[in-house]
């Protein structure tokens, strides 16, 4: 299991985060069959970092069901990816070298914490703008704030710059690998009898595509029939993905699914066949999102904004006869 | 298994809080032996309301363990408790029944999201103090907050007075009878070599006690030797019980520990007879639980302000060959 570039196929060699042959992301595929223990389908990391991980409960409601993924070390999915990629990274530089990555939210918080329980220091660029209880909670698990002014891209290479490690979760691989655990715990927990789709927020596509590998590694391995239907949902003011997929043209503008901001994914032409083959996308307004959160927390769920998306987007469309919408991230966060 | 009077041994004929012959609170005991499924040790429960409770995570660290029981849906150990109340109250009233509740904090939260789980509306009665993110949580949840403009014991008198039931968490058994399961919890988790000292914090002493009660329970059915020794621990500007216990005055003020503010318990002689069988108490300042909270961070363990006492009294005092520290509310509360 090598990390490839996506395009060109070039062998990574070592940490870097796209290949110096054509400019490409790196892609890293599985090359065995599935395996039932969860961390032997991850060979290329000996000892996972761990924090409490355990599999997050599913509540069934009334027509769907909900994944709830924010029952997690630092409260939102992320922790998979994480999880994978500062294990991978410790295991490959001396325990000095500082984790530099670019986020203003929940991956920030979460590499942050898996570095800190690796006994590893991290630097985590953030764009100015940010949620103050994202910001604190990075502060908190003793990672080094470094605002920039200026744009994502900006934001990005700066990390890209600083002395260490560079771990942006959208480029190395080893972070979106790790999300195939939910695919794999969605299988485990319904014994086989796996939801016919799964509502998703995309930003970066992170989860979009762990979540398709998982589920394709257990197809080619004779475990599935069938991939469910992914279904991809974006806040309407920054929906690239589904205004590719749909032809229809949205104006981008900010949005209250402040964790859904990424504009041009490094990972598009992975996340894109995803949605052809097995998917849809499906965009919500502000006003659907806020409605879709204010009525799962008068439910008693209680996910981020950035989350509810997903609500938002089953009440619009229902697809599939047994749906689950994966709920991110902790209601905590930005109440 | 029916509430009788703590002093008085009176039978509670309705949802009344304290007993109309001696105004004690009523306490609620367990007559039968410890049953494996944890849902059958709870027979006045025809069906419990579910919001996505599950086993919460153990976490080892070198030299103890931590109990995250924030794990849970409202992101507080107060959810074992609102579950089994507000399972029973909605077996009890009408469904369009107000359920009253006392709190500014992580109870009020919990039993308004269990509330309208269950399809029932709730008030939850507050003082002008309070966390905001704490109100905010509770209003998310579709609670009517009521704020009270007086002393605690107007906080709660107004509760009582409300029209509907009250729910007042240090009050109805049914409250702390569902924390037993925690104890439970442990049991199963550790396949009965369960931890020799659990740590906890101690405010009106529903954790405490509804611990004791279940680790009682699983000694008297014969399935462990001995109870743990129960280390309450309480901020040193609010230590009541430690003061009754070790004969030292300590002076009342505010502190960092929001949630831990209970002046006069209601269950006082049962965690007083508690710490004296079991226990011990130990108090801590305020500088003492901000650095355990930034240890604990700095671990990757995001803990609420309150519960970092426990974790200052063990690095204060340690206690057993195998602590247990319960991790009550997730960090995101008190940023």
């Amino acid at each position: 299991m090598k990390p490839e570039c996506l395009k060109c196929h070039s062998v990574r060699n070592g940490l870097e985060y796209s290949c110096s042959n054509c400019g490409s992301v790196f892609d890293l595929r599985v090359d065995f069959k599935y395996r039932e223990k969860t961390e032997d389908n991850f060979p290329y990391i000996r000892e996972m970092v761990s924090l409490g991980e355990q599999t997050t409960p599913i509540l069934k409601l009334d027509s769907f069901s909900l994944k709830l993924d924010y029952y997690s070390p630092t409260f939102s999915y992320k922790d998979r990816g994480s999880r994978t990629l500062v294990s991978f990274i410790k295991e490959n530089v001396s325990t000095d070298t500082v984790i530099n990555e670019d986020s203003s939210g929940n991956a920030g918080a979460s590499i942050a914490a898996y570095a800190s329980a690796a006994g590893m220091k991290s630097r985590v660029f953030v764009p100015l703008k940010g949620v103050k209880s994202k910001l604190d909670q990075i502060r908190l698990y003793g990672a080094e704030i470094v605002q920039v002014n200026g744009t994502r891209e900006d934001v990005k290479n700066a990390a890209i710059k600083a002395e260490g490690v560079y771990a942006g979760h959208s480029y190395i691989p080893e972070f979106r690998d790790g999300i195939r655990t939910l695919s794999y715990e969605i299988f485990s927990q319904t014994n086989g009898s796996i939801p016919d789709a799964i509502y998703m927020p995309l930003s970066a596509g992170t989860l979009f595509t762990g979540v398709l590998r998982g589920f394709e590694h257990l197809l080619t391995s004779g475990e599935i029939d069938k991939i469910p239907d992914l279904v991809a949902v974006q806040p309407e003011r920054n929906a690239p993905i589904c205004s590719e997929v749909d032809g229809i043209r949205r104006e981008f503008g900010s949005s209250v699914a402040d964790a859904l901001v990424t504009r041009d994914p490094p990972l598009r032409s992975i996340i894109l066949d995803g949605i052809r083959k097995y998917g849809k996308c499906i965009s919500v307004t502000d006003n659907e999102i806020l409605e879709a959160r204010d009525a799962l927390s008068h439910k008693g769920i209680l996910t981020e904004i950035s989350s509810a998306t997903v609500y938002a987007a089953f009440k619009k469309k229902k697809i599939g006869n047994r749906p689950m919408l994966i709920l991110t991230g902790n209601g905590l966060k930005t109440l």
